[in-house]
C-alpha cells in the first residue's frame, strides 16, 4: 500500500550535524516487495558510551532483551548498531535468538570488537520467523561501505515501516567556544502508546559523556517526551530509545560537568522534536493534538487523565470530524478514575472555554468551539481542580486512514 | 444520519413475557429531528423491589447520582422509572438537577407516590443544558396512558441512540409448577467499556424478590456479563443497570429461597443475552469477537489481559480486514503488564493454533488462520501459562463505520 505523506509532516527533513566518530551505511535485505533499503548499520570505530530505555512489554522482542543484556554486560559501551525493518523479530523465540547470534558473530568479526558492544533492533510484523543469516550473510559486504558521509535522511529512511516521512532532529550548541553536536533519527507511526513510546529512536552526540550520563539523560528525558506521545494506546514489542556519545567534541570532563544542564536541555529538545514527529506521522493522522491536564493530585495522576483523553476513540473520531463534541473529553476524564472535582472541572479547546463549574461554560459558543477543533493543530486543556499536578501529552486523531492502514498493513 | 441495522443483529426482536404489576408507555419529547418516541415511562402501581449498579465514572450524570440516592433512601423500593434519549443530562450540573427535580415532582404528583421511588436515566449528548420542564410538562398527559399492553419492542426502541436495533431478552421458568417471568431491555452501541458496561439496561421480573436479593443478583451477574463487554474502551457517564421485581408471581418466600439458584441462573442468562447484544450492535461492528484468557495468576488478571486484547485498535482493525495478524494479539497481551510466560504463551483463533511456546505455532497455516478471522463470529483464546485465572470478554471489530458514526454523531 502506498502511503501519502502525513499532512502534519514537517516541510522538509532537517539539516543535522555530522557526529564525528560515527560511520554508517544502509542496505537492502529485500524484506519489501518494492525497492528500498531496510537495514541501517552504524559503527563507532573508536567506541562510544551509550544508554537506553526499552519497551516494558512482557512480549518484548529478543532484540530488546539483547540490548538490555549488552548494556549491562558492557556497562554502556558501544561499537556498533544494527537495525532492520520488515520483520520485528518479536515473538520468534529461538529463531529470533539464532538470528541475533548469527548477526552478532558476523558483526564482531567484521568490526573486530566484542559482540556485546553491538546493539540490535528490528521493526515490522510480529511473530514471523526469519532466516538466521538474514543479516549475517550481508555483514562482510556491508562493513567496507561504512562512511561518515551517509546522509541522515538515508539512515532515517532505512528503518521506516508505515512511516510516511523520515524523522530527524538535531542541534549544535557551543560550550566555551567549542561546538557540541546532537543528531537524532526515529521511526514510528502506529503501535504508539505512552509506556516507553512505541518506536525506535537513536540520538548521537560527540559530547564526551560517560555511560552513566548517557543512561541518566536518556531515562530522564524519555519520560516527558517519548513517554508522552500516543497514537493508538497500543504498546509495541520493540520500543527502543538509545543515545550514543562518541566523545569527539573537544571538551574536558570538567567542561561537561559545568555545562551539563545545557547539554541536558539540548537532549530534551531533540527528544521532544522526534517524539512529536511520531505523532505527526500517526497512522491516518490529520490533526496534531496537545493535551494538558492541570489541577490533578499529582503529575502522575494528571498524565493518566491526559492519556485517557488522548486514547479515547470517541474524542479522536470527533476531532477528526471537526466536531466540538467536548462532552466526550469530560467522559474521558471521568473514566480515568483519578481524583477530580466534577462540579469544578474546566475544559478549554484552544482558547475557547467549553466547560466550567461542572457544566457547559456560560460563555460557550458552538461556532468558536467548532473553529477551534477544525484546525490541524489542536490544544486541549483541563483543570481537575484538586491539586497542582500537571502533565502534557501529544496525540493525533482517529480517522478512516488508521482503519485503512491497519487493515491493509500485512496484505 | 440513518444507520443500517447491524449485520450481527438477532433475526428479530424476541417474544418477551408480560410482567404482571408493571405498566408502561412511551412518548415523544421531540428531542430528535425526525419522528420517534424518545421517552420511556414505567410504573409499578403496587410497588416493586429493585437493585442497581451504575457507572463508576467520576463525571457521572446527576441521574446516576439520583438513582444511587433513591436506592439508599428507599432501601430498594420503586414505583416508577423514567428514561429519555436525546440528551444524557450529564455534566449539566444545576441545570440537570433542576430538570430531575421538576420531573420527580411531576411524577410524584401523577403517581401519588414518594418522589424517592422514581428512578431516572437519560442518554444522548453530554453537557448540553435542557429545559427544566422538558419531561415534567408531559407527565400529566402521559400518566393516563400507562398500560400493561405496551409492546416490549416499543419500550426498547424509545431510549435507543446510535443503536441500530432494539435489544430485548427474556425467560420464563417454572417453580413448583408456577411460572416466573423475566424480561429485559437495553440500549447501547458506543461508549461501551468493561467498567460497569456502558449502557442502560432494565430487567423486570414478577418474582417476589426482596430489595436485597435484587441488589445481590444485579451486582453479582453484572460482573460476568455487562462488565465483560467492550466496544471502544470508553466508559459512559450514564451507565445504568437496574432490576425490578413486582412480586406478582405466586411464590412464597420459602419457594424463592429454595429455588434461588434457578432464579439466579435465569437472571444471568437474560443479562448475558442483553450484554452480548450491545456488542452485536457495537458502532460499525461487522465481527462479534469472544476473547478468553486462561492460565493467568487470577481471574482479575485474566480479565485485564482479555480487555487489553479486546480494546486494542490494532487487533480490532486487523480483524475487521480479515487479516490474521495474530502478532497484534501477542502485542496486546504484552502491553497489559500482567504476569505471563512469554516463551510459553499459546494463542488460538477459533480452533487454529497460531502461537505456542513463545513463537508462531509449528502447525501454523496462514490460510486456516485467515479463514478463522474471516468469519462474522470469531473466538480468540490465549493461555498465559502462569496460573489458573480465567476470564471471557466480548467485543467487536473497529471499522470505517465506527469512525463514520462518531464523526457524524452530533452533526
Amino acid at each position: 500500500m502506498k502511503l501519502k505523506r502525513s499532512p502534519l509532516a514537517p516541510a522538509a527533513f532537517p539539516e543535522l550535524p555530522q557526529i564525528e566518530g560515527m560511520v554508517s551505511t544502509t542496505h537492502s535485505l529485500g524484506m519489501y516487495k518494492y525497492e528500498r533499503d531496510d537495514l541501517m548499520v552504524v559503527a563507532f570505530p573508536d567506541g562510544a558510551n551509550c544508554g537506553g530505555v526499552f519497551t516494558r512489554s512482557l512480549t518484548r522482542s529478543c532484540d530488546v532483551d539483547w540490548c538490555r543484556q549488552a548494556l549491562e554486560e558492557t556497562g554502556g559501551k558501544a561499537s556498533s548498531l544494527v537495525v532492520n525493518a520488515g520483520n520485528s523479530n518479536a515473538f520468534t523465540f529461538q529463531n529470533g535468538i539464532d538470528k541475533n547470534n548469527a548477526t552478532l558473530d558476523a558483526v564482531a568479526k567484521a568490526a573486530g570488537k566484542p559482540r556485546t558492544e553491538c546493539y540490535l533492533a528490528a521493526t515490522g510484523v510480529i511473530g514471523v520467523p526469519v532466516a538466521p543469516d538474514l543479516i549475517a550473510q550481508h555483514i562482510p559486504a556491508i562493513w567496507p561501505n561504512l562512511t561518515p558521509e551517509t546522509p541522515w535522511l538515508t539512515l532515517a529512511s532505512a528503518f521506516m515501516t508505515t512511516d510516511t516521512f523520515p524523522k530527524g532532529a538535531g542541534k549544535t550548541i557551543e560550550i566555551d567556544g567549542k561546538p557540541v553536536s546532537f543528531a537524532g533519527i526515529a521511526k514510528g507511526s502506529g503501535m504508539i502508546a505512552p509506556n516507553m513510546a512505541t518506536m525506535l529512536a537513536y540520538v548521537f552526540t560527540d559530547a564526551p559523556l560517560t555511560a552513566q550520563q548517557c543512561q541518566y539523560l536518556t531515562s530522564r528525558h524519555a519520560d516527558a517526551t517519548f513517554n508522552c506521545v500516543t497514537v493508538d494506546g497500543d504498546t509495541s514489542t520493540s520500543d527502543t530509545l538509545m543515545m550514543f556519545a562518541t566523545g569527539k567534541a573537544e571538551l574536558t570532563e570538567e567542561q561537561v560537568d559545568a555545562n551539563f544542564d545545557k547539554i541536558s536541555d539540548a537532549m530534551h529538545e531533540v527528544f521532544l522534536d522526534l517524539a512529536q514527529q511520531l505523532v505527526r506521522d500517526g497512522e491516518g493522522a490529520t490533526k496534531f493534538i496537545e493535551i494538558t491536564v492541570e489541577g490533578a493530585i499529582s503529575d502522575k495522576s494528571a498524565k493518566t487523565v491526559a492519556c485517557s483523553i488522548a486514547n479515547s476513540p470517541l474524542v479522536k473520531t470527533a476531532l477528526a470530524a471537526n466536531d466540538a463534541n467536548w462532552g466526550r473529553i469530560v467522559m474521558a476524564i471521568g473514566k480515568a478514575l483519578e481524583p477530580m472535582n466534577r462540579d469544578g472541572l474546566t475544559v478549554n479547546i484552544g482558547d475557547v472555554r467549553v466547560a466550567e463549574g461542572g457544566a457547559r461554560a456560560a460563555s460557550y459558543d458552538e461556532e468558536k468551539a467548532t473553529a477551534a477543533v477544525s484546525k490541524p493543530e489542536i490544544s486541549i486543556s483541563a483543570d481537575l481542580g484538586v491539586g497542582s499536578g500537571r502533565a502534557t501529552v501529544w496525540t493525533c486523531d482517529l480517522t478512516h486512514g488508521y482503519v485503512e492502514i491497519n487493515g491493509a498493513y500485512r496484505t
